[in-house]
């Protein structure tokens, strides 16, 4: 990365106040600036960065500055996070994507892959296994029989994924995600413990994210389905016959139990953990470390495990943390009583 | 997957009702089943799919069926359950076992490698390993020196398997799972944590199924074991020298710390986190998100952080969730008494 | 393995008290003590072995000592815990470091590689990748572009590092442990929500050592930093822009969510949740499967979800254990109460 401030304003139609030769080589958060680096003010609460920052160029939201001239190079322009959203994105196109195929591959004779395509090194893909345009498989993934992976992919190196799954356009999967493997599913005797065949697999539809080491488990029968624009985030389980709806976002290290159904646009917190077989319905919250063990209405907010309404879980919660002094209390009425009593 | 009607009535011995030239190419679940699709239906609560499901073929429990034809061909038998799962491991087994050495893979000249054994490519296997016959080591897997892995074994791709480890007959290891890195053991001094070399190993015994993503710590000295016939899913961490017998099942993201004891066919849920140098006994069932902190006697059900009695965890959370309520009943005895005591 | 008594006591010097020729070719714990083996004894409690154990050689704190000969060889020192760790870490080194490049690699031709330097096979290397002196990279690891390694590392198995990411000297990375994805950060909007790039990177700073299969994220913008001397367990999630000091111990499944800051010295206990945005001082210890969502000072100890004082979270989780009785007071009080009333 290497840029200068007439470059920056010129992307951004942002206008320069100071030196619009200054080379910038990297970005910093704004609490933590460095010498070549850019940031970015957008907000009246960081503003004194004008005066203090070490970057050499700021874009800043034109009403926030109030002088003529600044240590660093100004870039003015109407909302500074705004374009400077722009500005990365910018940044991670240019990073350029990847295409063609390394040496080194085990690319199977029926495997149908796209256009543009960009295939690593050590990477396998099994029989019949079809790859959309411009997908960009990295070194070292594993990808099973009759897998379909759409177009504009970016499948990180060390996912693996299972025979039959589908993934559909535009979806990023990160590191050492698995994609597929057997549902946790056993039939017990005296014996012990024999597996139900996991013959169904795992749909993941369109512009969906998954993080680095989830766990997607195909269907005993049926799918397992990740509905179009839900964003996952790290070590995360979906069990078998999970039914996950759009637009979720789920936080790391959430878990999912088989067969449940979660609609749309719902706020997964990290550590959550949904049991089996229930239904949780739209526009949901489901705060960190709850354990939701019943099925939730829409636009319901929940706390605790077991979770309950976040408002009375937090009410509640407030008399557990005076609980001795509560029972004190009680305490004092019965020998209060006692007292009475034996007067 | 090509079947037709007649062709799975004779594998499960049951009596067509409708065209038995009817051709299925997957199954579903019953609730949402597809057009050439094969579904069951074991249960009465199931019946009304008789009617509405779009499956071509439905293996139903003879009881259940009232009329003379129904939409897609029925397959009549006398428990529909039982001949699904008959099919199913049938079908799972027609999938075929793999065989064979695949070009570009790294095998040490010393190890020692049973008959009819699958090596997928990418995948490394150092000095001195052994691995018995029928075992199927999918690609990319690492297998460190003198690793002893049994018969009719399957590690899927990308699993990680440290010097020393063993692993028995007939066990399933899914993807991405790490067995036999080091436990997490320090030495603390003024100048921070000095490692404690881990020397010890991971025992897995015959007949385990190990899920995606797990991490098995070695043992400081000595090992940790997991006993025949006990089931593992995702996500789950096992620290050094836990000692696991015969025939637990453990769900997802559970926690297992450094040297605990944990007897036979205990059911530890998931997210469940058991801490270190604690002995849990036999048939212990454990609920979900629950902390153990002491150690456990057969039988025991268990729920909650600190886990207590499952039982009374219940009864207690009643009154949690109610606690703002009981709070006021106090307020209002104070009250009372206060204007008792006025008068 | 393989080493005589009088070895043994030579790196150690202890003295003989039985078969300087005794054979032992591997360790146990003293509670499974094995013909062959050798182990330790340093406490009194454990005292009763030195009659007991199918050990061939023991290695006894003098003071242990009270009779003239025992059944196993016997190495008297000084501090037999001491002596044990310094044989093991003799060992530990003995078991020699890898060198040398493997055939089938991927090493871009523009990566410097320093000296003695082990690369493990199927392992890719990117552009600009720089690798210190002595390091080791087992096979089938990802490096990603412009990524710098220190001197002396060890990086595991199926680690994948992305792109820009910075490792220190002396660490430790175990595998499928994934360095340097990208943090969990979309703009909703109502068509959905649209990725902000993550174009920061993940620092982690000298003697680190991090378990396998965590998740690491990179910053937004900046750094994700993992402080010198930091330990991490298993399967842990460090969310972008996390700012982790020195000397902390991270047990397994813990998480800590986006931008909070974690001092020096602290110890995070198992499945531990820290939500984003808080400042952890330093000293502070928190007992597992707490949730943390306030920042917390120096030397706090903390317990729960939401976590609050350890010493009360017990005090008043005892009586969560008991609030059916509770209840039954209050109840109490009520009847007698109307009882009064009633008089």
């Amino acid at each position: 990365m290497e840029f200068t401030a007439s470059q920056i304003a010129g992307f951004i139609n942002g206008k320069i106040i100071g030196d619009e030769n200054a080379v910038i080589t990297g970005v910093s958060p704004i609490e933590r600036g460095e010498k070549g680096h850019m940031s970015f003010i957008a907000q009246d609460k960081f503003a004194e960065y004008l005066n203090t920052s070490e970057c050499s160029v700021l874009i800043v939201s034109e009403k926030l500055l109030t002088k003529d001239s600044y240590n660093p190079t100004i870039i003015a322009v109407d909302d500074a996070y705004l374009s400077f959203q722009v500005l990365m994105n910018l940044y991670a196109e240019m990073q350029g994507r990847k295409s063609g195929i390394e040496s080194n591959t085990h690319i199977h004779e029926t495997a149908a892959l796209g256009e543009e395509i960009y295939v690593g090194a050590f990477t396998y893909i099994s029989e019949k296994v079809k790859i959309g345009a411009g997908s960009q498989i990295y070194p070292q993934v594993f990808i099973g029989k009759n897998v379909k992976i759409g177009k504009n992919c970016k499948i990180f190196s060390g996912v693996r994924i299972y025979d039959y799954c589908v993934i559909g356009d535009n979806c990023i999967v990160h590191s050492n995600t698995v994609v597929g493997s057997d549902g946790f599913g056993f039939q017990p005797s005296q014996d012990g413990y024999s597996k139900i065949p996991q013959l169904g697999n795992v749909v993941i539809e369109d512009d969906v994210e998954i993080g680095a080491n989830c766990t997607i488990d195909r269907g005993t029968i049926g799918s397992t389905v990740i509905g179009k624009g839900t964003k996952i985030d790290n070590l995360i389980q979906i069990a078998h016959n999970v039914m996950i709806g759009q637009h979720n976002v789920i936080a790391a290290q959430a878990g999912i139990a088989g067969s449940a159904t979660i609609g749309d646009w719902n706020q997964i917190g990290g550590q959550v953990g949904i049991v089996g077989h229930i239904k949780i319905g739209n526009q949901v919250k489901i705060q960190a470390q709850s354990g939701v063990n019943s099925s939730v209405k829409d636009g319901e907010i929940l706390y605790g495990s077991p979770a309950i309404s976040a408002g009375d879980f937090r009410r509640n919660y407030v008399h557990f943390r005076n609980f001795s002094e509560i029972v004190k209390r009680i305490d004092n009425i019965e020998t209060n009583s006692k007292d009475q009593t034996n007067e």
